[in-house]
C-alpha cells in the first residue's frame, strides 16, 4: 500500500476475519452449542473470536433490549458474557497455539470482572484478551471490554481444558 | 398445620411471593428495563427476588437455548447474570430495610464467580444471597447457584447505589 494511502478499514482484526476462520468455528461439533459463542446454537449470540497479533480480540453490538440497570446501558450479565466466552475461546486458540493441535474445549473455573464504566448498547463493543499464564490444563486470560476507546470492564478468568480433549 | 401434615409446597420463597412483591417490582420506572430482572423490558429474562428469613432466594429454570460450552449444561454468562441480578436486588433490598426508605437502584462494582460443578438446564434453579456488609452506599453480597442440593457455583458481589436514590 502507498505511503498516505487511505486505510479502508482500521479493524485489523476484521482484515484476519477474511483469512482465519473464528476460534469458536474450530471447537469440535458436540462443544459448539453455548448461548454466547455456539455456532451450532440457533438463538445465541454467535460470538467470534480472533487472534489480533499477540492479543485476542472479539466485536459485538449489544441491541437495546440487553439494557442494564441504569438506563441505556448494557447489563452487568452481558458483558461477563463476553469476557466469559472470548476468553474461553482465547484460552482454546492460546493452548492450541502452544501445543501445535487442534482447538479443544475449555470450561470455566473462576471469573473476576471490575466493572470500570457504564458499556454503551447499540454501539461496537470490543473484547481484547491477552493470556497471563498457560499451565497444564489451566489457562488465565485477561480481557478488556472497550467501547470507542473506553475501558469500560476489566476480567480475569481462569479456565480448563476439558479431559478427554488434550 | 397439624403435626405431620404434608406441605404442598416445601419453597417458602414462593409462599411469601403471594403476599409480597419481588424486589425488582419495586424499582423506580426509569430503572427497571434491566434484560436479567427489568419488569418493564418486554425481551427480558423478568428474574424475581425474595426475602427469604435472613436470605433472599430468586428461582429459574434455563431452557434448552442457554447452554454451555459443555453438551446439556448451562453457560457461564448466564449463571453469571443469575448471580448479578439477584445480587442487586438483595443488596437494594437490604440497603432499604436498614434505611427504613424504598428500594432503590444499585449497579455492580466488581463481581467474582467459582464455577464449582455444571449447572443443569431444563431444571429450575435456586439463586441464593446473603449481604456480608451495607458500608454507606456500598453493599457486598455472597451468592450461590444451587440445583436439586448441589452448589453449582458461589459468587461475591460488590454493589454501589446509584446517586441521586439515597
Amino acid at each position: 500500500m502507498a505511503k498516505g494511502e487511505q486505510i479502508g478499514h482500521p479493524e485489523t482484526s476484521m482484515e484476519n476475519a477474511v483469512n482465519e476462520s473464528a476460534f469458536q468455528d474450530q471447537y469440535p461439533d458436540d462443544y459448539a452449542h453455548c448461548y454466547g459463542c455456539g455456532r451450532l446454537n440457533p438463538r445465541g449470540l454467535h460470538l467470534t473470536s480472533f487472534w489480533d497479533g499477540e492479543e485476542t480480540v472479539c466485536r459485538f453490538t449489544p441491541g437495546s433490549h440487553y439494557s442494564g440497570g441504569f438506563p441505556g446501558f448494557l447489563y452487568g450479565g452481558m458483558i461477563a458474557s463476553l469476557i466469559d466466552c472470548h476468553g474461553a475461546g482465547t484460552a482454546a486458540a492460546a493452548k492450541a497455539r502452544q501445543d501445535g493441535q487442534s482447538i479443544s474445549r475449555f470450561v470455566t473455573a473462576s471469573l473476576k470482572v471490575d466493572y470500570l464504566a457504564p458499556t454503551p448498547i447499540n454501539k461496537e463493543l470490543e473484547v481484547r484478551g491477552k493470556v497471563v499464564e498457560i499451565k497444564g490444563r489451566k489457562v488465565t486470560v485477561d480481557l478488556w471490554v472497550i467501547a470507542a476507546g473506553t475501558t469500560c470492564a476489566k476480567g480475569t478468568v481462569l479456565y480448563v481444558q476439558l479431559k478427554g480433549q488434550e
